[in-house]
């Protein structure tokens, strides 16, 4: 999406050359600065360090990370380096295995001495299709904003941590149908959640919806509900890291709270997600183990001062805190759900799997 | 309450002297520092400035501030003055006003030459009975919590905001029953909200807790409804800034969320609160008026360094934020209500007042 004049995609190649660039993320929004990722150790490092993070963009880059391993040295125990090095560096994340998967068939019927350049086509086609997919995200829910586009005044829509374009390659979920629905000429308003502990609505969302032009208003976390108390929010829509075959929708802690608020105003509350997070071997989402991450998130944060960066401390010595870092949210809750199959009440219709549709 | 070993009000004087002393709250929870109030001046500038906060606080002192004037010069004119002083230096607080009315009425019939004195003993008498309201409140509202005691494990006890006593003089009103129940040796747990945008949780709530010894954890306050979702909060206690006849509740920011997820949830939310607090002329709150407060509080976050105090920008310069200070929470997502006058599942029947136990 748009940066200035100028549009990017999170991670790139320059034209059949060796060269990968990205958006250093960790820098945002405080400053904006594309690195190169010119070796293997810089593609393991920026996800390690999280210049790069979002699912689809961690899986891109580790993409990327195979093909310059195969550049300097094409082998299989190169190769085989490489992807446990990849793997490694946060081997949580789903994406990861899958991208590195997907890059090990690929290249398997590839004789050596070609599989650098076929890695890298491999991995720009991964990012092709992330963008694709996002679009097509995009374009199916637009309709739930071009359905309160019928009045005086913005359509506004409040989100939840970042899904969008920077978590992605390209369009990102959750924001796809906000800025298609901004590009077709919608006039159209986000409330930007600040997403505490990790601030991702503050530092992400809002320079994201920025720089494409988006009008948007940052809110704390609590502010949500009253906003929609008093009618000025008319649709939610947010992303996902896991939904359940019954439509349960494990998302960035918070996401529940907001979910509730809008049941009782009336409000859509929608999710935006790729096909590829649905969990099929779940049946509800009342027992996902929850991620609890360090303390520090909680006690400290980080932002600009006068003299560069720094991160403060909000609470007295000694104080303990409790991080966790997603929850779930009841299908009772989710007014809809769009995929790059559509956008639809229900998840099964829209998994684009017949698996799903006899699941429920 | 206690702060290491020693135990304290949020202002006192010393015993028959003119020496009022007071609990510097914006140096909090980073540092302990208790300043002077030596004259009229300083009692104006610590409610301007914030040193003193919470309204039962604010009124306490503009009541010293009326009797330090008058130590300083005991003639009408200086009587006004000081009242058009204080009143001034934050004129939304209700309970300036009422603090205020109180000193001018006790001090019309006391012939000039002796008013300093009487106006150093009525202010005594505001604490005195401010500690007490709250003190009652804490006996009352610890039922709520001994209902939950007869098991393995803490009472574990959400709050937001700070309604402790560091927002009034003695014993705070949501916090009371949890002093109450630590004191009598009851197992209790306490999960403090953040309170973004302005930390109160943080910065106040988890540290009076801290030095009085009650356990307690700080979370954000996207954390609340997971919690409540995997069973690991018993009860929810929030105070008050004004409550309608039929028992709607204005409170900080983000209240409203939480009561939600506790009625999903099956979990008590209660509200502890001073009669003084009830609006009998309003009978619900959907039209209460809420401040709107400046965009800097969203923007930016203040905290400790390593190098001493310092403010962090966590958006990108431009960005615009909106700051609602409070939301109105329904009563039908209220479990209970803790006045001086009792605990009860309505309003109307702990408020005390003729008026309106005939409103509903």
């Amino acid at each position: 999406m748009r940066v200035g004049n100028t549009w990017y995609r999170s991670i790139w190649r320059e034209n059949g050359t060796g060269h990968v660039s990205a958006i250093d993320q960790t820098k945002l929004p405080h400053a904006f600065e594309v690195f190169e990722l010119a070796c293997l150790n810089d593609a393991v490092r920026a996800i390690a360090d999280m210049k790069v993070r979002g699912a689809p963009l961690i899986g891109a880059t580790a993409a990327y990370g195979i093909a310059l391993a195969l550049a300097e040295r094409d082998t299989q125990a190169a190769l085989d380096t490489a992807a446990r090095k990849l793997f490694a560096a946060r081997p949580t994340a789903v994406n990861l295995r899958w991208a590195l998967e997907r890059m090990q068939r690929a290249l398997a019927t590839v004789p050596a001495g070609s599989r650098a350049q076929a890695a890298f086509d491999e991995a720009d086609r991964i990012c092709d299709q992330d963008a694709a997919v996002n679009e097509a995200i995009g374009d199916h829910a637009l309709a739930w904003i071009r359905d309160k586009a019928d009045r005086n005044g913005p359509v506004n829509v409040l989100t939840h941590c970042n899904a969008g374009w920077l978590a992605t390659v390209d369009w990102g979920t959750a924001l796809a149908p906000i800025y298609k629905a901004f590009d077709a000429g919608i006039d159209v308003h986000v409330w930007v959640d600040e997403t505490r502990p990790r601030n991702q609505g503050a530092a992400l969302t809002l320079w994201e919806l920025m720089n494409h032009g988006v009008p948007c208003t940052l809110i704390v976390d609590n502010a949500g509900g009253h906003l929609m108390q008093r009618g000025q929010v008319d649709l939610c829509i947010v992303g996902s890291d896991r939904t359940t075959a019954n439509g349960d929708v494990c998302n960035k802690i918070g996401t529940y709270l907001k979910a509730l608020a809008a049941h009782d105003n009336g409000v859509p509350f929608y999710v935006a997600l790729p096909c590829s997070t649905i969990d099929f071997s779940l049946a509800d989402g009342a027992r996902i183990p929850i991620e609890e991450r360090g303390e520090a998130e909680v006690l400290t944060l980080p932002g600009a001062t006068a003299g560069g960066f720094d991160r403060v401390n909000i609470a007295a010595p000694g104080a303990r805190a409790a991080n966790p870092a997603f929850d779930v949210t009841p299908a009772r809750l989710v007014s809809g759900y769009a995929t790059e199959h559509g956008a639809a009440a229900r998840i099964d219709a829209v998994c684009g799997s017949p698996t799903a549709a006899t699941a429920s």
